[in-house]
């Protein structure tokens, strides 16, 4: 399947090079290419960031797009880099986990190893991939060439620990991530609320502890609440999330990416 | 009117997923296009510093061109989402403020509310109207529908209030705008300074006091002067412009939007 | 010849309206092109920094490509804008030492300096020459003018003086970029490194010095040392490079660009 739009998703940031030597390989090779950013500012080395980015904003793209990623703190190692197609898109990135969120939104059709020769820059270096392997694999994908001739076939791409919310009188998760503003994503997913015959969409539920402060106001959006309230709310991905409006949840409380949330599901008092 | 030049300004970064999921949607619905990045770094939930920025960028582009603008504290709340045709350009962007300042330099044509359900996303979130609406509308305007049957017809944008310039011995303004240089844009438009007697393109003219400090170098660009001298010229965009040379003024004068600004009339010793 | 691939190379960051207002005029002027961003995070005013990152991703890109470079303090002065073909490629950019790593790789066929007023904007500002010369440039430059017609041609570009390895007993060279992970890339190239008798790709050599500390531990990739090590390895570039395995090295070593480094050539214990 040719196709004529590649997207970018790294660690690099921009101050340096490395994406616009990506970007130069693939359009030497595919001049006619449209080239997305996607990010160049997931934070270095980060791959939990990188997974929950892509599957967050992948299911989006037409089938057709080619999904280049480099967050790639094992370049050179033994590790694989790999041609995925998950659902109806297809993604080239080193086999480091990046791929954990989306594989459970939706199924891994088939995976191969970037081995053949052909398809990679003619000298690879041991510290940019990117440039090297992932950017020529994109360039020719978007040729047309069969991904079944990049290299063997792969069944067991890596997965990351993903932590599952436990429930008995409270739900207990933990945050997943932290965004541009500062709003806190968990792990608790709408329809596990409801389950348990909450109504998170409607805007009210009950009290959610995180960073030891207990928040009992829910809305269904920010500005139903004054500027400088926490609120829980359901995200748009789906997940609860803690918010500050107007404001930045994760400095007011001080926590981040694994702090742990508690969503009680009998009403009792908590002391602080 | 079909176009294939879609452009993106929010403050969601590129740290997130938001601005991803937006180019995927626009994608799905119209592969041809090309998009452009404008910013993704309007400082977050700052509507004036959105408007300030497409004031000073929109009226480059060609008229085909589709903005799409997201700064958007109210998302979810009673507050419109618009298709506004200004001058002879095209934008999508909440009704906040976001178009005051293009609005002082060329009439609106016309605007609708985009309350057409035909035009958004299947679901559509609270928190995100980027993705689920803003998105899909630029897509179908690409697509060439008639942007009437987006919704009704809306005749009064929001506007922020915008200081005027006070003259009386001394003008009056303030500080607008903060560039990434650190360079401080006033209200004091060129035009109002030659109406008084000056010639402010000339590169000289009376102190000019901010901050606490008095600035009596004039140039016409920033080489003239040493580095680390401030000066007073001419911005790119005809308003008044206070600078460091090589250095970043509103850090060395603590000064920010809204800070105030006195050019001297009439000569007379200012003591600090 | 036409092209219609431009890429954008700035200081401006993207909270303030310049990016924006340069692809405005290049779409207005020339509606069909591609524009690619490589990157608008050069540090301010930062023309080393600019030279390098322009000669570590020029090459890779397709000669049909224009590319327009704004690091520019000396704009409005008497400094000269310049269209330049470097080896194969073409570059529309201030004269002011950004062209020196790139003419160090391959030669200078020809420049001409940026003078004629048909292919700038109607009014040219002091301040911001990226959008009202060289952008309109780069549009009549993919429309398919001849170069020869911008204006008279130059011959002596401005270069930045780089500091060159010295070798005794020990090689001394200096940091010349530091990346966005932080990596200290030094001017000490691989082939200099091979004629001493090292063999840097394989991984070893000797004891590197900087920043007050002795770097043993050489490496071919980063994952080859636990994280937090520093190391000693040639970079994506080619040159000795030290970096902290998922660390920073700038920070630890608390060295940026201009620090020297040393290779011991004759092992000697170093006291510190």
């Amino acid at each position: 399947m040719q196709s004529d739009i590649i997207t970018l998703t790294t660690d690099f940031g921009t101050d340096s090079p490395y994406v616009a030597a990506m970007k130069g390989v693939i359009l030497s090779l595919a001049p006619q290419v449209r080239i997305f950013d996607l990010s160049h500012d997931i934070p270095p080395q980060d791959v939990w960031h990188g997974a929950y980015f892509l599957a967050a904003c992948i299911p989006y793209f037409p089938p057709e797009t080619i999904h280049v990623v480099v967050v790639d703190p094992g370049v050179g190692t033994a590790r694989r880099l790999l041609y995925a197609e998950i659902g109806q898109h297809r993604l080239l990135l080193p086999d480091n986990g990046l791929t954990t969120f989306l594989l459970r939104k939706m199924p891994l059709q088939r995976a191969f190893q970037l081995s053949e020769p052909r398809y990679r820059l003619p000298q690879v270096s041991n510290t940019f991939h990117g440039r090297d392997i992932l950017a020529p694999a994109a360039a020719h994908l978007a040729l047309g060439i069969e991904p079944s001739h990049l290299g063997s076939q792969v069944h067991d791409p890596l997965l990351l620990p993903v932590p599952e919310p436990r429930m008995d009188r409270v739900i207990r998760g933990e945050v997943l991530f932290v965004d541009h503003f500062g709003n806190l994503i968990t792990n608790l997913e709408q329809n596990l609320l409801k389950r348990v015959g909450l109504d998170p969409a409607a805007g009210s539920g009950p009290p959610v502890t995180l960073g030891g402060r207990r928040i009992e106001r829910w809305v269904r959006t920010y500005g139903e609440a004054s500027p400088g309230d926490l609120v829980a709310l359901i995200s748009s991905s789906g997940y609860l999330e803690i918010a500050q409006v107007q404001g930045n949840a994760a400095q007011v409380l001080s926590v981040g990416r694994g702090a742990p949330v508690e969503v009680s599901l009998v009403e009792s008092p908590i002391t602080g």
